[in-house]
């Protein structure tokens, strides 16, 4: 990560596997920054577990926190990729320290008064060899959209396999049709809406 | 119910009790539709355990189903408050009622081949005496996302007691701040929202 | 259902589709009550849309309300296979309902001052042509748990396709091995610890 | 943590709080630790972010991960009480970590074939300033059960505040009587169930 390069778009993998080890999560938000990037949004992408992001719920937890730098880059971004595999039903321990970590710009608000992560479009991102990928959807819907992103219609991406089979996204030879129309679409429309939203932004709701 | 006469704004009010008895569920979603009418969206409401949905997940269930009347109604709005109380900590049968309803629309498109729900926006609305809100949130933003609409940022608002206790919403003697605060915030967050892909629709997601 | 010949087991079919469609649900809840029936437990099954539960969280929502007839058999059982199929990622609108309807059992007591539901020993099992199971297995282990159902280990049945896939569990040749499996590790122990608490019913916690 | 002294019950603080500053998930978790042993269970308590569990899915992840000590306490314990804090409504990534790294458990076996956790039993506590336990509840009693663990009738114990407020359970001057019953009714019902499968062990599922 380059916090000092700024894109437009940011892929978040919460994968639990460091680099340089092969991640289906990788594979999947890879689609989606691709598609992304035909529609103008450049993207650069952090591996949360590469860094050391302390627990806590405070901007900064101190000496050796990672995620003040990777902070900068969700706020320099207008469209985050918020990938995750899927442990046991439920997203990653580390996409639940990120969420945990964002949950401190409640307090924090911009120049207009409006909280610092508004006008900014997520899309969930779920993978997983077997079943969990709606709820975590919901779970990601509800987290980044309780802290400020706004979520576009039909926005998420998932893939998993069959139930307790074992097959891993990064295993499969081709990428399914249904998951190539899923990331086009959410690809559309996220673009589709930070742009609306960085041409109009949101009033600050308090003072309308 | 007059689904001739459409309002910008549609309150879908699951509460498990027939009219006229009084709803936690309608006081909460009743302030959200005034905020949204101080903004210039005018609300219709459906109480929808007053009408026959029946079972299914086909637009039209035949004979005696009252969903249709009350799908023209969601086509006509630009805003839906979707409002449900809190049961054993899940949302109510009659919203998940209606979701299984909306699920139809997945295979309906518009003129421009777009899904017929394309554009408009969704507020969530959650009551309960006690626990449960930040999960049902996060199934109607999976949900109601799925289908097609947008979810603004933190456009949803709730209100539940201290846990184990009984007290409902509608017992309240002062609408908590808290509470005003967050409605104020998703009523304009939804209105800068509906009127954005109001006046720039998405396009077609496997036409761009 | 005929509430006057109480069996060991009950199965609760929460399928949308009322008789004589062919279940997805129906297939594998069968499966688990001849799992059971090998166990000593012989079951009756209800297709809870067959009947006219009414909306409410009484024991008896008066003129027309089939659950006190069902809740008989849920009285008379010592293992519910709890059975929904999953819509958009979420368990049924008639699950829902049942839930709502066992959630009125929270204030009964029997003779010795115990919930009336202690005793019994519950089965989750979801079927989905596609993704949902685990988040629903959550949903039914935490309400019914909260009715005073006891959840045994890996006691939770599945099945659903490939993400986007749309077959149904009812299409499938054959029975995959996994579900097999899982069945007869569920039957298995939801059999042993009935038998355990039969023979040894929960005290009295509030006079312990 | 002293894992060469077991003890029958095990408290698994998932607070995000290092030693030594308080914690409310601690102080509702002793609730439970003091309920056990007044029922012959003696605790041992491991804060679990005080230790390096490595992010992954293995029973080790190698140099310098405390996750097998803290796995020797667990298989040594009868009775598990799995406790954690709400963050945006969602168990924390402390809590995660836990789970991941159970889940490797699904490949064990005992002498006699059964899974390693069996007759094991859980008691989810969940404590937060507001809204999110019934859900949490729910994660983990699905993910509990599906590595192994019982969830007892009524076992789950909670606390938080009125929504949107912000006083933490350990700035309550007494203990709300809602919660010492219900901390009551969990404790005497896991005794009971951990007693019951000492004596009386499950099965191996696939060989009876």
């Amino acid at each position: 990560m380059n916090a000092h390069a700024p894109a437009d778009a940011l892929v978040l993998n919460c994968t639990l596997k460091p680099s340089p080890a092969t991640s289906s999560t990788d594979r999947l938000a890879g689609l989606v920054a691709a598609a992304l990037a035909d529609r103008g949004f450049a993207s650069e992408t952090v591996r949360v577990v590469d860094h050391a992001v302390l627990p806590g719920v405070e901007r900064d937890m101190g000496e050796g926190d990672a995620w003040p730098g990777i902070l900068r880059a969700v706020l320099a971004a207008r469209i985050v990729v918020f990938a995750t595999p899927t442990w046991v039903g439920q997203h990653s321990s580390v996409a639940q320290r990120v969420i945990e970590r964002l949950d401190a710009e409640l307090s924090q608000t911009d120049d207009a008064g409006r909280p610092s992560l508004f006008d900014r479009v997520a899309i969930p991102v779920v993978v997983g060899n077997e079943d969990g990928a709606h709820h975590i959807i919901g779970v990601l819907a509800q987290t980044l959209g309780d802290v400020g992103f706004t979520i576009p219609a039909q926005s998420s991406v998932y893939w998993n396999g069959e139930a307790m089979h074992t097959t891993d996204f990064v295993e499969l030879d081709a990428v399914p049709e249904a998951v190539a129309s899923a990331v086009t679409t959410a690809a559309s429309n996220a673009a589709h809406l930070a742009d609306l939203l960085r041409r109009a932004p949101y009033p600050n709701p308090q003072a309308s």
